[in-house]
């Protein structure tokens, strides 16, 4: 079963915006064996929009439209909805509530008369109901096409999408199955592996697709299989699995959920019950910042420190000056002792700490651009590690944080 | 003069990535006069990107190809693009000896013959040296339209973007001219600005546009104009930018360059020769990591302290307990406290704070959830701002950070 997603708005195509909508839909599309023909972003134009809904309706059975349903005139994807289907707009009373509900809970402004045409939605549509916001969702049909309209605010959008829009789908729609497998290796790049297994890569099965996906020095190799039987489509990615571990096992790092480093840390500390602080430089908070994006981090996160400048260092998290004179800034020395006091001043079981230099200038050190230390203390010891990161400002601080939690994933794994 | 982007990549079309190089070179084209008329994303699928090819051939003068490039064989851009240009692909002995040196600098696993082979590249096709990465940028002409394929990693995208592709568009195409301008607005929602300008909208001439762009509590009004005179465009646009100052000019906060409002900060304090520090409670290390991601930041941002515990709001920040108890962790008194307390031990002249509850719990406190406290502390005096932020944890904590760093540079400019 094949689907598309439009995303209207000027603000894309000026790439004022990005459109982190698609990717959302996408990723739930897949998970219930919908796959993605083609993503299209257009201009809030009526003749663009009539010919992008159009040209998808006669591509794919399922078209996810989302955007230019705000209260304003540049808004005018209900209208041209309209035209498209050859329906008219109607006011639904229980939206105009909730408009109303909203407007006297959580804004300050006296609604107006156009927030009141938010409840106009074409007389043929299944509203959804959107909890977070004013545009409903609507659910329409086309000459046995399903056309689904949903607001562009990703919050709001995506809200629908998982409480509404994916189970109607699963309830409407016949699927294939989809069985995906996440190989994760470590140590090779892109090509070496795919040389290792070109063989085994050209005996698939046809309904077996390998993909490489490299990034921050690791390259997961994912198999995906698609089609009726289920045990059919698991036992082909089983058997292909078990081949590649035949093939480049001493690279293999385990299999991976869908799952981001910072929540698989996260359960691990929950379940042994071990607490984390953070000291860093260069990262400047982001490792922090991604510890406490997910609900329910103050478990285990107790706090951090961002020692950006030399000073800060050595006043807040008391980092010797000597040792710094003696090794320099940008030192295994001066990171260990940075995780070993934050550890100390925060009260945790493990701590971890980054110092380097992310560029563009050289800083408080002679250390080379992209040179980075990461070190973890934990109850039993610590230790650093020396990286050279590579020349890009952003992707230093990127692949750091990211080897930072793994470090710590690793280590906190042993205890 | 038109474009339309082509992403390339099963990547995108399954949701595990977002496409941000779409938005990233629609801005750039944007700046020099060319619209983006679509934006489409295919699977690495032979047809399929044949096909896509020519539609948007068919459509506009210029076309930019991204991803797709890489060593291994779910990559097949390249030899689709020959195909589709009637072109084979020959060495280009540059290409291949940048490539070697790459591998001899950054890459610890040894160069092999699939990485040798992203030096064959279309024999008509103009090299666009890409000092990055192993992939090149093309450049090739087919029936009076330029086509342009560029790799998919974003950071060597958008440093060929900037370095090579834009400014040869710019010498090989006559633009149209495109004057914008940003008006920034507060405390009115979309749709109550939109009835105040209803009449002055639907006056304004056919070359010039309006669009709402409603973020995080302000909504900017963009006006766009796009013709041959930019004398003309300029006229057009001031004359509607002072109709509209007269119409709302009480709720226009000033007008915006491109910039983030942390950029603008950071100009700011390196001006006036002022150092920051901050103290984050529910923003985890958020206002710290905005703050360190500008080049340069070192010079004004000394550190912070992430207390999202309440132990490390004491132990670390010296927020007496006797204060929290009388007022709560969520509350004005322990937000002045935290940010008076982080600019002493950091010893910076200003100093931002953040207290709040951002769920999905209630947490340590008894603030409802949005419930947020926002302090600022320089050389003369103190204060905090209580705001209800919504019930979305993740938007709570943009919108606080946004508004921390708004009220550390409305400070700052009265300092």
């Amino acid at each position: 079963m094949l689907a598309e997603i439009i995303t209207i708005g000027d603000e894309i195509l000026i790439g004022q915006i990005v459109d982190t909508n698609s990717a959302i839909i996408a990723r739930e599309l897949n998970r219930i064996g919908v796959s993605v023909y083609q993503m299209t972003s257009v201009q809030d134009d009526r003749a663009h929009i009539l010919k992008a809904l159009a040209e998808a309706g006669s591509r794919v059975q399922l078209v996810i439209i989302t955007g230019g349903l705000g209260p304003t005139k540049d808004d005018i994807t209900k209208h041209t909805l309209c035209e498209f289907l050859g329906d008219t707009l109607v006011e639904d009373p229980q939206v105009l509530q909730h408009i109303e509900d909203l407007f006297r809970k959580y804004i300050s402004t006296p609604i107006s008369d156009l927030n009141r045409k938010q409840a106009l939605l074409p007389s043929k549509a299944t509203v959804l109901h959107n909890a977070y916001g004013t545009a409903p969702g609507m659910w329409m049909e086309w000459k046995g096409r399903v056309f689904i309209s949903l607001p562009g605010v990703q919050f709001e959008m995506k809200q629908l999408l998982l409480d509404k829009v994916i189970p109607k789908i699963s309830a409407t729609f016949e699927r294939p199955y989809i069985v995906h497998k996440t190989i994760v290796t470590y140590g090779l790049g892109e090509s070496a592996i795919a040389e290792r297994i070109s063989e085994w890569e050209d005996q698939l099965p046809a309904f077996v697709k390998l993909a490489y996906l490299p990034n921050l020095g690791k390259v997961r190799l994912r198999l995906t299989a698609k089609g009726k039987s289920r045990e059919l489509l698991s036992d082909a990615i089983e058997a292909a699995a078990k081949q590649l571990y035949a093939l480049i096992g001493d690279i293999i790092h385990g299999e991976e959920e869908e799952d981001t480093i910072e929540t698989v840390l996260g359960r691990l500390l929950t379940r042994k019950k071990l607490s984390l602080s953070t000291a860093e430089s260069f990262t400047g908070g982001r490792i922090a910042g991604l510890l406490t994006a997910i609900p329910g981090s103050s478990a285990y996160f107790m706090g951090g420190i961002v020692s950006y400048a030399t000073e800060a260092k050595m006043n807040v998290l008391h980092v010797p000056q000597e040792l710094i004179k003696r090794h320099s800034v940008v030192s295994g020395e001066v990171a260990v002792a940075m995780a070993e006091n934050v550890r100390k001043i925060m009260k945790t079981d493990f701590a971890v700490a980054t110092t380097g230099n992310a560029g563009p200038e050289k800083g408080d050190s002679d250390a080379d651009i992209g040179i980075v230390f990461i070190a973890v203390a934990g109850p039993e010891h610590s230790f650093a590690e020396r990286f050279q990161m590579g020349n890009h400002r952003e992707r230093i601080v990127q692949k750091s944080v990211h080897k930072a939690l793994e470090m710590l994933h690793k280590e906190i794994l042993k205890f």
